[in-house]
């Protein structure tokens, strides 16, 4: 195979999710999928467990773009300043050429209720991630949960605004945008 | 039946939390809990739809009470002190009283994949309904579902510190505590 040609595990998510929006995720087949991509359900399967698989295999490389991100933040970093490193770190996967195929992923994610669920625990469980390394780190128990979810707020709204339709700011800035704005929003949380 | 007696709901959600406990949710049938509880299993589907209903019965009064809270904020409270009156207004339904029952029950959602996702949705269910609320207020889109999913991780950290064994401290005080952090947190959440 020549290297200008597209990589098996690459035709292989390309015909996914053209399926799935053709057809419906729940419609589509390990064998459809295959054929679709010229390849053979075997070799499918040496690159995903599942179809699901195929909407969610970035989720461990997410995982340690956050982790490491929370590691490269100076030793005496306040919470929420090892948060915006690890959201910073966690830009690199959102590049603007990946936008297309990340706004297409949402569509076929939207359509579908389990998919949806599946979505949402994956971003809880960043969270809990998160908060466990600021444990590590000495952050007192509720500080870390507080501050690694207000993160995982941040990361999701940006996420959410990056795929919109004509939106064209860099994930980077959106989720500095959101970061700021929280910030603003919560310094004047006052109870009456 | 004398009024002194407990309903038949309550005898039922007893019932079927002991038989949670003692044998599992999984292996636990409505038939064992109408008969733990004395009654028909006809009239265990009079108040609950299945056996999962009697751990989530509770959401749409918690909902209720926390649009209700964002209905009685000031036309002109900014987005988190309307969100912080929307935690008062959840905070009733957790009375010291009820504490014991939170602690038992979230004992028999650990240990349950499925009901582990069910909570978390539903807490996500939650968000997304006071960001709307939030919304409809005119606050600015990203504003709202900051603003909201922040309140609901408030939300989130003090009931589980709720129903931590030992935990004295009440509902209310735990919300404003993890409130005044999140506050704290955020205010010094600067990007080097």
């Amino acid at each position: 195979m020549g290297r200008w040609k597209p990589g098996a595990k690459d035709r292989l998510r390309l015909a996914a999710l053209d399926l799935f929006l053709d057809q419906g995720f729940e419609r589509t087949t390990v064998e459809q999928i295959a054929g679709a991509a010229g390849l053979t359900e075997r070799t499918f399967f040496r690159y995903y467990e599942d179809k699901r698989e195929v909407l969610f295999d970035g989720r461990e490389a997410l995982e340690r773009a956050f982790l490491g991100g929370v590691a490269d933040a100076p030793e005496d970093a306040a919470p929420m300043a090892v948060v915006a490193t690890a959201l910073e770190a966690s830009a690199s996967f959102f590049p603007d050429d990946g936008r297309e195929w990340s706004r297409r992923r949402q569509r076929v994610i939207a359509a579908n209720a389990a998919l949806r669920e599946r979505e949402l625990l994956k971003l809880a469980g960043l969270a809990e991630l998160v908060a466990r390394a600021l444990d590590d780190r000495g952050v007192p128990a509720a500080q870390a949960v507080l501050a690694a979810e207000s993160g995982l707020t941040v990361f999701g709204l940006a996420f959410a605004q990056w795929i919109e339709e004509g939106e064209t700011r860099s994930f980077a800035d959106l989720q500095r945008e959101a970061l700021a704005t929280l910030r603003a929003l919560a310094g004047s949380a006052g109870i009456a």
